[in-house]
């Protein structure tokens, strides 16, 4: 057809021969990689937290730079998890270990406390040659393990812990998802099914898709604290049998995007279902240094699970996940982590290795942070009395502002905020007016990414609507870090209320 | 059938309920994770560089600290290129700046040299809240990739590189395995294929086993020093038509683990192939440092696909990868690394950001480390002499060493090994008797798996079996670095001769 076009046009059949090469030459230099072409699990990957709302503050950025006027003169990133860049200074402790393992000559100066030295030098035996430059083991450092497991076992009260079944990962992210891999099996209805909790971390539904697992939605009960009913985990798996094989069970504790703090009583009700109905247990504890409201209290699935007895703790299988990204101490940039395997099969422990080895080992400076956060300073130590003061000042500091943020938002008329239990993050529930939610409908916007944007154009504060971690149809949220220091995140929250009583206004 | 043999055994009808019951309950607690029920592609992976030999390498290691009586005093790790375990020295300039990241109070102290100072300062602005322990961008942190650009430009010969093309990675190994799982794509017949040389490194078998994508022999020409013949990637191309659909081709050159580095005519040919053929470019380049021959000399895809004018280098979609872990400074820890990415679709970047950020960021360490070797002491700067040295002293090294392995090992009989061009590996060819042959097959083990197994037990000496990087039938070799020190590198050599000549005798 071209071909005859070309000629009906150009009226020669020299002029069409090479226009038909031409054509040709054209048609051999498209992309061999295009959205057409490309792996369609990849394609089907979303990942909010890092999403086109935070696409559209980085180019808000770039024109605040040039000098365009804006209501406001800076972006706030309350996007994503990351003390550092909203002015959280490092534990020194911790940063002095890792200078002193990086660049071994500071052994020698007077202006690194002993006990700093004593753990780097520890650390650097560990290590091929001395260097933090070897590759490790791929499951990590064996000294740094024996200090995970000494961890967990003083945080588990006595609960014993082997080093064994502890791997070091690239954070906690690179550990849930070389789990979730292994565990993915069979075709069309006995797929895979994995259990995640809704609203969830979007790290599950991303590693979900790219793996063609099938996402199998639980929903926390918002009304109760976004508290985890054992009667929705059953509804969610009965449905599911019916068109994938559910082996996974996924609870993030305390919660993120929703803070929920978990009780005993429901942990092992959680670990009873899994035993019951033969679930792999995947548990995300990568905030349990950050709890917060009175009367809440942080318990690992594993202690619990082992004060279930032996019917319990010789049988479920639990991959228990921590970083150095949260916490106190917000390394999120060293990529340090680990994970405790528990009755895993020792077939499938050479097997997890032999991934692991693909990528050789974690990063080796992110390992050396990890240990100081399981191996601080103790009392008697030179550094123990700042390292505590440093530890509860920023504690302190993310209790007071999980308050205040949970009482100024429950003040705006259309918004409602659960109480911050625990984690880093309000997840505060919106009214958006139908008029509203047409107008993102002609936009093709999720009401609460319309939302979203319009909060960042005006105000330059930057959120993550709810639909990116999953919410009940027809209710609208959306997650803020609680990090920015106190006099400026009540300042943001002051912004936020402006903007969305002027938003009710307007689309009333 | 077994509750009839145990009614049979025992002879009673409530013992039979009993055993039942066990029985029941024994099968209830069966795992949920093992081999039958893990992800079949995940099972597939072999990765040899950490594989049996190097677990049996551990085992021996322990036996040795028991106090077991071995024909030697210590294993010596002679299969993965990690420089730092084998006794090199960090570059003390790297290490500087990254200490100085780590530990901002350094700034201060008169001990650090002003151009590393220069270096951090510039690196912490990059960072978020000034601290390595901020997530950074998931492409990287800005002026990192900017140094990358200008690195890559002064490499080439003034060939242009865009930052925006740049995307800092958790070591290379990182980056080859997101391109090739953007790439994966189709069913049956029409599955992607990934051409890999035979021999390969084999995170390329590795990662496509994970993918479920194809792997497309072709092979380089041992004959020929390991050379790359264009005719030989178009048979390897037809044949492999018949079932997938082959879109990719992976180059290593410097060539791992066959130490070959191609000239210009031969990279043109690919080039010139790749553009004919519609294939993407994956060139592995992280030993671009490491070329030791006279005569030879590391040219760049991108530069020559520059050099080979517009028609090329407006078309043909090409990923480079170069990491800290290998070159002069051996940062392997650090796993730090980038790729550069030529006519990539602009919506497939997209893709490709979308995808790195849901494991948000490569570790900000290893980030500073990649900056400082693309961004060295330059000279007139304080440290420029000393980094010279430091940087020369390693390769000249590393040359020597590579040809005092390729003498050495010409001189036994029945070992063959061509130049070491370039990389850190020597993969003489030996050969097996057939009687050994017939013994490693009463074993069920490759000849060579047999060998090397051997030749740990006896010297102590781990190195990787040919067949973990794939060659040709009938054919057998090793994998050795030249990395430990050039009088321990000798006693290796020896040792590794004694034994063959024993081993031929043996199995004469």
């Amino acid at each position: 057809l071209a071909r005859a076009l070309l000629l009906g046009r150009r009226g020669s059949a020299a002029a069409a021969k090479a226009s038909a090469v031409k054509i040709n030459e054209k048609a051999s230099r498209e992309k061999i990689l295009t959205l057409e072409s490309m792996n369609p699990q990849v394609k089907a990957v979303e990942y909010a937290v890092r999403g086109p709302i935070v696409l559209k503050a980085g180019e808000i950025e770039k024109e605040l730079r040039k000098g365009i006027k804006k209501p406001f003169t800076e972006v706030i990133k309350a996007n994503i998890g990351d003390a550092h860049a909203m002015g959280q200074r490092p534990i020194t402790f911790l940063r002095q270990v890792v200078a002193l393992c990086t660049y071994p000559n500071l052994l020698d100066s007077p202006s690194f406390p002993e006990d700093a030295k004593k753990r780097a030098r520890r650390i650097l035996q560990g290590c091929g040659g001395n260097s933090l430059g070897s590759y490790s083991a791929s499951q990590g450092i064996n000294c740094i393990r024996e200090d995970v497991a000494s961890y967990i076992e003083r945080r588990d009260g006595g609960v014993p812990a082997d080093p064994d079944n502890i791997y070091l990962t690239t954070g906690a992210s690179d550990g849930i998802a070389t789990i979730l891999k292994i565990l993915v099996s069979g075709g069309g209805k006995s797929r895979t099914g994995v259990m995640i909790p809704i609203p969830q971390y979007p790290l599950y539904s991303a590693a979900i898709s790219e793996l063609d697992a099938i996402q199998v939605n639980y929903y926390l009960d918002e009304e109760n604290c976004w508290a985890l009913d054992v009667n929705e985990l059953r509804r969610s798996l009965n449905e599911a049998k019916a068109y994938c094989n559910p082996k996974v069970l996924c609870i993030i504790n305390p919660g993120n995007p929703t803070g929920q703090v978990q009780n005993r009583k429901c942990i092992e009700d959680v670990i009873h279902f899994a035993w019951e109905e033969k679930l792999f247990l995947l548990a995300d504890e990568v905030y349990q240094d950050n709890v917060y409201s009175e009367g809440c209290q942080f318990h690992s699935f594993k202690k619990i699970l082992y004060e279930m007895g032996p019917e319990y703790y010789n049988n479920v299988e639990l991959a228990s996940f921590h970083s150095t990204s949260k916490g106190y101490m917000g390394e999120c940039g060293y990529r340090g982590g680990y994970m405790e395997v528990i009755n895993l099969h020792p077939e499938i422990k050479g097997q997890l290795v032999k991934l692991l080895s693909v990528r050789l080992c974690p990063p080796v400076s992110g390992q050396a942070a990890m240990d100081i956060v399981v191996n601080p300073p103790i009392p008697g130590e030179e550094s123990y009395s700042q390292f505590i003061k440093e530890k509860e000042s920023v504690l302190n500091n993310l209790a007071k502002k999980a308050k205040l943020t949970e009482d100024m938002f429950n003040k705006v008329p259309g918004i409602h905020c659960n109480p911050l239990q625990g984690a880093m993050y309000a997840f505060p529930r919106i009214f958006i007016p139908s008029k509203a939610i047409e107008e993102a409908k002609a936009h093709k916007m999720a009401p609460d990414m319309f939302y979203c944007m319009k909060l960042l154009e005006e105000t330059g504060i930057c959120v993550v609507p709810g639909s990116g971690f999953g919410q009940r149809e027809g209710s609208y949220h959306f997650r803020m870090t609680i990090l920015p220091p106190v006099e400026k995140l009540k300042i943001l929250l002051e912004k936020v209320k402006d903007f969305h009583i002027k938003f009710l206004e307007k689309y009333a």
